[in-house]
């Protein structure tokens, strides 16, 4: 049958596979699925598709499957339904008050992504105890990360690898064994900082804690590594200037919610350049080639622009820079801009003057080009740093800026040239 | 002392001070490392930082330190070093047989990140047993991920954690305890791939099998949580049109040869979109303000065309389409691209008529909006799809054709209709 199949293949891919199936055979399936079984596929799926698979449960039974699953996943998956149904299943069950203050931090903050802290050693327990410990206490656990040690008032102050423990004498004590240089991270902590931590130092586990020093949670490897792509696709999709939320089969109407508010957004940006070439159109009439040449202006002068953009908001997201490093930054993209400008103005120069026949227009492009690219370095540099000094994601808004600005003065440096010089254009 | 400082940080951080000094510097007080130390820092830089700080080092001194360090890190530091050199290296180190065979693969497989296969147990083997074992065979190891089981002929047959080891009875097989169902990887797959199937099935490290099964390698989770960063960098950069090889404060040179040929590209594309508008320099003569509004629509085509072609391309690194989803995305974007393009064509024919008091001026820029934002759905999704296809990145060139089509088609379809009902027009 069916369930069987699902049974057989890693809970993964059953999350998978029925992600993809229509309501009523996903229920149907759900329905023949044992609670324990039921919640190891729920907590493969992403938390919106899990919500849906389980809409139609009895809060009863839906209760004593959340009760098999892992706490921090549980608190994900409740957060996507209604707060009056979230509210009844925690009620309904067991380990409801494990959960309720998972739910209590933002989605991406380190309370967001953490889970219930595991039990922990104290310092004067011996080698021998802390085996005994772990086989009653970590029956449940699917892994065991790294083995934290508390001091009486629940404050982090060591931590002990299972190598470690196994490779230790079984009367030496925790506190002989114990590394007391544990990295933590802050409860409020952004998720963004808890990757670079975790990456930075090569764990397998983060733990958390609160304005105390008090252990609260535990971020594990598989959850950053969850989070590294979330934050990586958040960023290539707002720098396409796509909502973060965009998935390739959006259904229609949250597809047109994902892109076409970016849409306007820049055609009003596109109308304000346009706005621009408008002042121009007298010129443009008496010398129709520049409407040829307008184009590459501006287009290169985003180009170039967006280069630097997405290397400073990369930077700034891998944690390379801070905004501190705004000036550096500048000084590096303006001497590249300085260098790129007069290069490709001397190319488009030469282009333009043998195309047309015209040394003029050559000079006047080349200029434009040149000045283009110093505005295309300054903007790359310092709206994305900006943003990020007022709290705004960088990789958000820094396209619309970069491209508006690059447009509007590339049409009027160029067209202001030719205008200026005109007699030397007809 | 500076380098009583370095000792008292964790690695990571010594090799980031490290890295940013000047070489004068950093040679004196990498002599006053102890091989060890020297070792631990040098395992946490880049390889190419690694390499620059050894470059002047006594051969025989290095390979002392070499020997300390984790034979993958070595392999991708030798790589960055002249082939002489890393030839004498490996005669030098006394771990030199254990390196070389790992240098063999190519960078981004599965071979180029793995580290050597750790110890393995067998199958007849008693819990009890399985601990002496690894207090045997693990006193060097950093950390055990997983306990790996093998056949007589080295195939890989079970895995199991060293929790389910805790938790068993000192008298039971590991045959009883082990998992048969192990995830594993061929050498010689992607680093992609790797990093899909261990963010999949939420591993802390994956197995390396060559195409008799045997184990080869290991691959740890915090080496995958580089890769992902580092092949979430590639995309945004490739992107972006920058070399994946860009960092901030590259040295300006290394930062022309990561950008200049694109931008060199891009004005090859954009002199080919101009060369259309030339085409219609008679009508724009007569009629300028088409200039002001030419922009516009290839701009929003580029715009559209990038939203869908990041998606797809985004979906295709991180598994979730294939080419064969080809004509499903099609379909989706091309049904989106006829909604957007309708509401935006009537929002900027409306807008053109009232600026400039001519209906038909909305009309045609409207109908041209429409056009071209179809044909920017259909190279958003064929572009990379088709790349991907012929074996090239799809990250890689997409932007070059995606820009390209929706210029040369806005420029062509906007001037175009208004040559044809130019009398409208004037
Ligand atoms: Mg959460
Ligand atoms: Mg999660
Ligand atoms: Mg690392
Ligand atoms: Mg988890
Ligand atoms: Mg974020
Ligand atoms: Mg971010
Ligand atoms: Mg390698
Ligand atoms: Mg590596
Ligand atoms: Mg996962
Ligand atoms: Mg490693
Ligand atoms: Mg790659
Ligand atoms: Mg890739
Ligand atoms: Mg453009």
């Amino acid at each position: 049958s069916a369930a069987e199949f699902l049974r057989s293949l890693h809970p993964a891919d059953s999350a998978e596979i029925l992600s993809t199936l229509e309501p009523d055979i996903q229920s149907a399936l759900v329905a023949r699925l044992q609670p324990t079984e039921l919640a190891e596929v729920l907590g493969q799926m992403d938390e919106d598709d899990a919500a849906e698979v389980v809409q139609h449960m009895d809060v009863s039974a839906l209760a004593d499957v959340l009760d098999e699953m892992e706490p921090d996943v549980v608190a994900d998956l409740l957060g996507e339904l209604e707060p009056e149904a979230a509210h009844q299943l925690l009620q309904e069950m067991d380990e409801g008050e494990v959960v309720a203050p998972l739910m209590a931090y933002p989605e991406d903050s380190a309370g967001g992504i953490m889970n219930v802290a595991p039990p922990c050693l104290r310092r004067h327990m011996t080698v021998a105890e802390a085996f005994q410990f772990i086989k009653e206490h970590y029956q449940d656990a699917n892994e065991i990360f790294y083995l934290y040690v508390l001091d009486r008032y629940g404050r982090l102050i060591g931590v002990v690898n299972l190598r470690a423990l196994i490779l230790a004498e079984p009367e030496q004590t925790i506190e002989e064994i114990m590394d007391r240089d544990v990295i933590s991270v802050r409860v409020d902590a952004d998720q963004e900082e808890v990757a670079q931590l975790l990456a930075r130092y090569d764990l397998l586990a983060l733990p958390v804690v609160d304005a105390e020093d008090k252990l609260v949670g535990i971020i594990t490897v598989d959850d950053v590594v969850d989070v590294l792509e979330e934050e990586a696709t958040e960023d290539i999709y707002r720098l396409a200037q796509v909502s973060e939320h965009a998935e390739i089969f959006s259904p229609i109407t949250q597809a047109i919610r994902n892109r076409l508010p970016w849409l306007y957004i820049n055609l009003g940006t596109a109308i304000l350049a346009s706005s621009v070439v408008s002042l121009f159109e007298e010129t443009i009439a008496q010398v129709a080639l520049l409407a040829t040449f307008m184009p590459i202006v501006a287009g290169q002068g985003g180009n170039a622009g967006n280069q630097s953009m997405t290397i400073v908001v990369r930077s700034l997201a891998l944690g390379e820079i801070d905004v501190d490093s705004a000036w550096k930054a500048l000084r590096h993209e303006l001497m590249l801009g300085l260098i790129h400008g007069v290069l490709l103005g001397v190319t488009i120069g030469l282009i333009a003057w043998f195309w047309k026949g015209n040394p003029w227009l050559g000079v006047i492009i080349g200029l434009a080009m040149l000045a283009n690219l110093i505005i295309a370095a300054i903007v790359g540099v310092l709206v994305p740093t900006t943003l990020k000094r007022l709290k705004v994601d960088p990789a958000l808004a820094s396209s619309v800026f970069v491209t508006t600005a690059t447009d509007v003065m590339g049409f009027a440096i160029f067209l202001g040239l030719a205008t200026y010089f005109l007699n030397w254009l007809r």
